[in-house]
């Protein structure tokens, strides 16, 4: 019998706005040889989630809330180092929800494995994983994204904003970002490929989606809520669709902001919807086929921003919120 | 030549908050003989509708704002006492944008014939009228209703209200309305067949669309907005459809309130969708016989509530917001 010991990150205190150091302790916990079907995985890259500060709430949602003395939940990418299941052996490389921790035993059956040598390890917490799904499905199912339509997204310099946009160019929409600052701005329109993009630093944000869709807003998909949404609504296209995603602007808050300018859902006679990936989980293998082969032939691009130590959990979360981040945040072992 | 006087209702300045009777100026006006393809309507009820009070703001809606030094607004229905238009003649009963006024001279084409016989003439500005057709489109299109659904229903003592209910329960639904006052609640299980009533004015409206709802809602209608919305939003069942029609709670607001529990469609997999009727108008004549073979058959019912006078307007029309009043809300000039 082998002990390994992982070093978790436990919540064990609810977040008041921006969870901080003393919400969570860092521990270490002897992990025990897989039971039957079990593996125990090795975690390299530690997936940062705008999601998971509404894990932390005490509230009924899309799924449980992390419970107060368990491990932060995460999804994650890492290698198998002892398996009692067929389906896995040493040395296979995968994603799941393996937690805040460096080392986690769970069940084969949660975790798919991954090729290392198609794409890094980071890209299967990205564009090939949660993030890159739930851009594709939101853009393309729920919101029902035609050629021609002009795609407008909040939080585009971001894991899902960015697979976002250029999903959406790549099927023949005229898209538009907005970001915060000017860096990412040129990287989303130089890099990318955006037809143009929108710093909400720089004020004027309804002014500025105006400017850049002449045409109004077909899709709006939507990562940040707040100011930005009820911006965006006031663009709206008639029968636009505005895919609720996320509302980072609104996670910390103790009362959150609903869309003032929720009647332009009226005027435009549009919908507003919201969606959860998982609810996608049979058509994820279509999906990433489908993504794996732009990314193959250099049709879609990705960056990651890497923290070192789950001891730097909290400060690298805070990153999520700040801004001070490009692309998928993940957090290295 | 036959010169007629009418008494028009003219808006003279824009409202802030509840209109009030320095916002309008009630004057008389020579009302010529019809022009080719127009009749002169003598108008007997005003249709006096939340909808109005948008029309009297200055902003792009989904119709262009009342201007200044025009006459208000308004559906009515009314007699034609001169034509030179084949299709109406002298005698006929109508029915459209008549406005404000006790005399209106509008092109023939405009206007709707009507039966006096089939129901009394304020009907055709309720149940025969927008409001019939704002219930039936916007529950059964855009509320897509299946049978079994749970719907929920606000201001629902009110003219669409009370014919969403009831259209609902005849396609087979279970029907909860939402209302002011024991009276109304009455109105609505005694009379109107609905499953159950709240009553809002008796507080935790949360805690009572939970037990009213004990399936959750499936489709929820709504003529309220703010706290209602908030407190329907998180009673959805999966995959609801929140049908905004309007928001009366909000329209003499300066500051409008958003739904802050919008992430609920996240949460529910749900669609929040506005509509305006008019957009249905080719399919006007179909709903007309459906709901004309309810009313006859006696499975449909409706009420209204009378004013007398143009000068009464103001007065009048406060009662939509104060809901002193049962189901449609007319003015007999």
């Amino acid at each position: 019998m082998t002990t390994r010991m992982s070093q978790q990150l436990i919540l064990i205190a609810r977040p008041v706005g921006l969870p901080e150091a003393s919400d969570f302790e860092l521990r270490e916990q002897a992990i025990d040889d897989p039971g039957e079907g079990e593996v125990v995985v090795e975690n390299h890259y530690i997936s940062l989630d705008p999601a998971m500060r509404g894990w932390m709430r005490d509230v009924k949602s899309y799924i449980p809330p992390v419970a107060l003395g368990e491990v932060m939940r995460a999804g994650a990418v890492g290698r198998v180092v002892a398996s009692r299941s067929p389906k896995l052996a040493e040395g296979d490389y995968v994603t799941g929800w393996l937690g805040v921790q460096s080392i986690a035993r769970v069940p084969a059956k949660d975790l798919r494995k991954v090729d290392p040598t198609l794409a890094p390890l980071p890209a299967y917490l990205g564009a090939l994983g949660m993030p890159g799904l739930t851009a594709y499905f939101g853009l393309l199912e729920v919101g029902a994204l035609a050629e021609g339509d002009t795609v407008l997204v909040s939080g585009a310099a971001g894991a899902v904003g960015s697979m976002v946009g250029q999903i959406a160019k790549l099927r023949g929409a005229q898209v538009v970002g907005i970001a915060g600052g000017a860096d990412k701005c040129k990287h989303l329109v130089d890099e990318l490929g955006f037809h143009a993009a929108i710093d909400y630093r720089r004020g004027e944000l309804r002014e500025r989606i105006r400017e850049a869709c002449p045409a109004r807003v077909n899709v709006f998909f939507d990562n940040v809520g707040g100011e930005t949404l009820d911006a965006a609504l006031a663009h709206l296209a008639m029968h636009a669709r505005v895919v609720i995603c996320g509302a980072i602007s609104q996670y910390n808050e103790v009362q959150p902001k609903g869309p003032a300018n929720y009647l332009a859902l009226l005027v435009y006679r549009a919908r507003m919807e919201g969606f959860v990936v998982f609810d996608y989980a049979p058509r994820y293998r279509e999906a990433l086929e489908q993504i794996g082969g732009w990314l193959a032939s250099g049709q879609l691009h990705y960056r990651e921003t890497v923290v070192q130590g789950l001891e730097n959990f909290c400060d690298a979360f805070a990153r999520l919120f700040s801004g001070d981040k490009l692309g998928k945040l993940v957090l290295a072992v």
